[in-house]
């Protein structure tokens, strides 16, 4: 199951990979030569690949709650290791956060966002261990990191770290100085982020940043980096229907033959979950769910009508979703606008009475709903949880619980900001084709940057090639035969180009 | 979990134990001393124990595919050594079944049900190990097997094979000759037991008898008896939304992002579901459901206006089942009413997506609804599968399939039959207080033997206590100290007493 569930930032990245990339921008920068740099990279290969494999081996996983200790401390030696002065943990009401300062004494900032935590992995799923990291030869492809955080995210952000040390030995202080901060529940929906933001020392750190970034190995087999300026924010609710909060139906599973004069909570929960929708199931009916959704801009528009009038585009999408039709029928141009600006209820899961094989003729006590809403500009998560509140409740189903799994807000990074182009000019430099997505369906807490009160300039950024985020195998490539695909030492040798970029650009 | 929920037949055991007991009718027995069936009875107290402990020790159990060869083989040794002549296997589609007869020279044949698989059992939530039966002295009630299926149903059936091995060693024929069949999917629904009732030689030798009936420990802790007149049908089926068959969604769990455009066949099944039931979700809304529904009877409705003014009968009833308010806030006459005569469509179980802790954002490519339909007279499973069938390809929701998951009419017995009047014979002789209940609200296939083409009466007979079928710590009480309820020799003599009253009554 999960092999086919693709992470949360990895959607799309295959998307429109089969032509009508855009227009390569021109470069601010001469291309200077590197020579300090790619010597040194390469002079530390094996040593990086080594400083990954160790984290690889020292997980932390938040839905198990295992591995804190070891792992947080390890990402703070090895922030410590790549030049950052000041290395702090900074607690939160869940897993610790790591606030650390790279001080250059340069005249710019950047913001770098580390994730030290991963998913969890079933080692019977792997063909190598997830957690004893391996270089594994993958054919076709090249040497390869495996191991469960090897492209989520401790593969791309290991290569970061690299570029670091190569300033360090080659004795250059970097263009800019870095205020990196990391978190340890990603996995989970990073549901203390705002903590950890927003503590005094780390705001005031994170405000004198021109923009904020994580390490990303971006590029799909073909070589294509996507590029997303924004994703939808997300509610991801728990929809609790319980015979005690009813006060009705019985306080614990009872055979369902008393079903004749005992209600149900399950059936109470199917009528709410079914207020909830259009009548074929496709579109929300919340009470003003859609009042502050704002209108595709021109320019998003158009980027995505030149994404789907690229030849294949929408068989190869089917076929890698395995879908027949889209909602509505919807043609793919009207789709990919979908995707992009229209608004989700999702149920992700449902949860009531026996589930195992067999079955058991039970009146479940309880009935449980995982919802999640996905928002787009500009709606936000506080505005949906209370209208999803004041719409059960209009409608008799006020004993329904709302338990927030994890809800922020939409982000957007402009196109015209210094992320954005500064990366795009290391793209035109290095010539990575690359395709502007307006707003990726998944989400990520970029809100935390892009909102109130820092208004940074966020996104993902990288080359290089990874895969398996979530699923078994997660690989990394560090040495790639793959035409136009960057091995760990070019993937490093762009955030040292990058970090000049965004040093300069205006 | 469990532990809170009955068993099909156990289900109403304790309701109305608080008082009004019917009138016991006049026996037609005079009383005879039963001297020497109490002797050999007493003699084999033992005996009959260690062979119910041995019984439990070879499990077979449905929903585990596990133990079938030695518990079916141990089971027709035991009825080959109580003394039934011909005992052989019959083969199903399922689990074997036993068919045999013991052929008593007598005049009248009575059936017995017999059944040799028991529910599964988990060993760390027993305090005496499941498949290890022990005797145990439970404090206030007396010396009990502790096992799985000391209850349900290997006790009561080892305790009427006592009764057998009574007559063979004082030398005597039972007054009948016996009719037996025995099953080995009782606890997954019967599925084959039509396949083993109406295997030709079975089905001619069912036709020879008066009667058929289960044995069982009825008493409850008071020591009343209820006897019960019939019992709901069931459709118990799985209804299946996949992406597959609807042709929309995709064919694999995808992220929940892509919910924008792509379908659900979660919300597509919670908006099947939703016209099954009345807005409300307390009544069954399928087309034609009500058809063929007949009213209570007179008599019915009077034994149950009886049970209803029963004092403490509503408090009692609603602590044991955790209850506040029956539905539609009936009364308690109105509500023992509906437990005997409504039909019901309950969801006994969700499944959608991921059901672990935690969550995961993702869209499910397939969700399933566990129902159980409870049918009363003259409602058919046949016709309410097909109506239910026919109700959901009307709306849109042809894709859904329907998988039966075991399915049967309701099953009535007249009070006026042979088994009914002598079993109340024997009790009025015993002095032994019972109620009458017109109908269970659960279910167990008695169709099969009072449907077409047997017309059998069929019911569940036997006094002495057991209690926790399909719960931890099943236990059979076998030498009690509960006044006026039977240990294991008193209840084996009963049956001595009620084989001669079915000889003999008119």
């Amino acid at each position: 199951m999960t092999s086919s569930v693709v992470d949360r930032r990895g959607l799309l990245h295959f998307l429109l990979a089969s032509g009508a990339y855009l227009a390569l921008p021109r470069t601010t920068l001469a291309s200077p030569p590197y020579t300090w740099a790619k010597r040194e990279i390469e002079r530390q290969h094996d040593e990086t690949i080594q400083r990954i494999l160790s984290w690889i081996d020292a997980p932390a996983i938040a839905s198990l709650d295992t591995g804190y200790e070891a792992s947080c401390n390890l990402t703070m030696q090895l922030l410590r290791d790549a030049g950052f002065q000041r290395v702090n943990k900074i607690e939160t009401s869940g897993k610790p956060g790591i606030f650390a300062i790279l001080d250059a004494g340069a005249p710019r900032t950047v913001g770098l966002y580390f994730m030290y935590d991963v998913m969890p992995a079933d080692p019977k799923e792997w063909s190598s261990p997830p957690f004893a990291a391996a270089l594994v030869d993958k054919p076709g492809m090249g040497k390869s990191i495996v191991g469960r955080g090897a492209a989520n995210q401790k593969g791309p952000e290991g290569t970061f770290l690299a570029a670091l040390h190569a300033f360090r030995s080659a004795g250059r202080r970097p263009p800019v100085n870095l205020v990196l901060i990391a978190e340890g529940e990603e996995e989970i929906g990073s549901p203390h982020i705002a903590q950890l933001v927003h503590e005094p020392a780390v705001l005031a750190a994170l405000k004198k940043c021109s923009c904020i970034f994580m390490p990303d190995a971006g590029q799909n087999l073909a070589g294509t980096v996507q590029l997303t300026l924004g994703a939808k924010g997300i509610v991801e609710v728990e929809l609790v229907c319980s015979a005690q909060r009813w006060g009705r139906g019985a306080e614990h599973d009872l055979h369902s033959g008393y079903k004749a004069i005992v209600d149900s909570p399950t059936w109470h929960l199917v009528e709410a979950l079914d207020t909830l929708v259009s009548p074929d199931g496709s579109r929300p009916a919340i009470d003003g769910f859609f009042d502050h959704v704002r209108p595709l801009s021109e320019r998003d528009a158009a980027i995505i009508a030149r994404a789907a009038s690229a030849p294949d585009a929408e068989e190869v999408l089917k076929k890698a979703l395995a879908v027949n039709r889209w909602t509505d029928d919807a043609n793919f141009s009207a789709a990919l606008k979908m995707l992009a600006n229209d608004p989700t209820i999702n149920i992700e899961a449902l949860i009531a009475g026996y589930t195992g094989t067999g079955s058991k003729t039970i009146l479940p006590s309880r009935a449980i709903a995982r919802l999640d809403l996905r928002l787009v500009p500009d709606m936000s998560a506080k505005e949906i949880l209370s209208k999803l509140r004041d719409h059960l409740d209009k409608r008799g189903f006020g004993d329904i619980e709302i338990r927030d799994l994890g809800s922020y807000d939409p982000t957007e990074t402009s196109e015209d900001s210094v992320l954005i182009r500064g990366t795009k000019a290391i793209y035109a430099l290095d010539r990575v084709p690359f395709t502007v997505s307006p707003r990726l369906p998944s989400s990520w807490p970029g809100y935390i940057f892009t909102g109130e009160p820092l208004h940074l300039p966020a996104g993902f950024i990288g080359i290089g090639h990874g895969s398996g985020a979530h699923a078994p195998d997660e690989y990394l490539l560090v040495e790639s035969v793959l035409s136009g695909v960057a091995g760990i030492d070019e993937a490093t040798l762009f955030y040292v180009k990058l970090l000049y970029e965004l040093a300069t650009i205006r």
